[in-house]
């Protein structure tokens, strides 16, 4: 199959990779910066993080523990207990492969822009 | 503002800039098929390249020209009248804006993968 064909093949923009638990604006966040929390985040940190309500953020994280892509637990050494959120080992890895399926978005919209008169004098910051 | 700071800075990860109208997974990948064709796309066309269905193609399509991101219009040249799909020089702009945040979620969650033991392994292409 040449290059011409595959850029045209049935499906070719369809993005099955892209987890919609995982794409959605707010989860994507919250993966994003509990991907570097090896200690995990508690909820007061999340909803700064991410600038979430308390409601938002609890719906969100019901979701997102219903899919194994994290877990929750009680820290209770601090002066008052608290809820701390871990990426799991599961979650961590289909992360990644949606990041994968990202940077194949990213690639082929830039690709396409290349392609069309108008998207070259955009990317060339011409107005 | 220093670099630790600013990593943990209130709304570090809201990623305000992904426009929920484009950043749906099915009108991610019309918009990207979209952005190369400078003549647009005919109905046939974008069901086949985003595998999507009558029904969730209309649906989509009719969001994104309430959004003023697209644009239909009729072409009869053929031997038989056909609806075509362009996106819009708004859109496109608006679709770059897009990407440019996407490019970000992207370099954060590399940099946090990166932070964490487990991210660097798998990172390294360990189990």
């Amino acid at each position: 199959m040449n290059h011409r064909k595959k850029q045209n093949a049935e499906g070719r923009y369809a993005y099955d990779g892209l987890d919609r638990v995982i794409h959605e604006k707010a989860r994507l966040g919250l993966l994003t910066c509990l991907a570097g929390a090896a200690e995990g985040l508690t909820f007061g940190e999340l909803k700064r993080l991410c600038d979430l309500t308390d409601g938002n953020l609890n719906r969100h994280l019901k979701q997102l523990t219903d899919a194994n892509l994290v877990v929750l637990s009680q820290d209770a050494s601090g002066p008052r207990r608290q809820t701390v959120c871990e990426l799991t080992d599961d979650g961590r890895q289909r992360f990644l492969a949606y990041l994968a399926e990202l940077e194949r978005v990213i690639s082929d919209a830039g690709k396409q822009m290349k392609q069309s008169p108008a998207g070259r004098r955009r990317l060339a910051g011409e107005p």
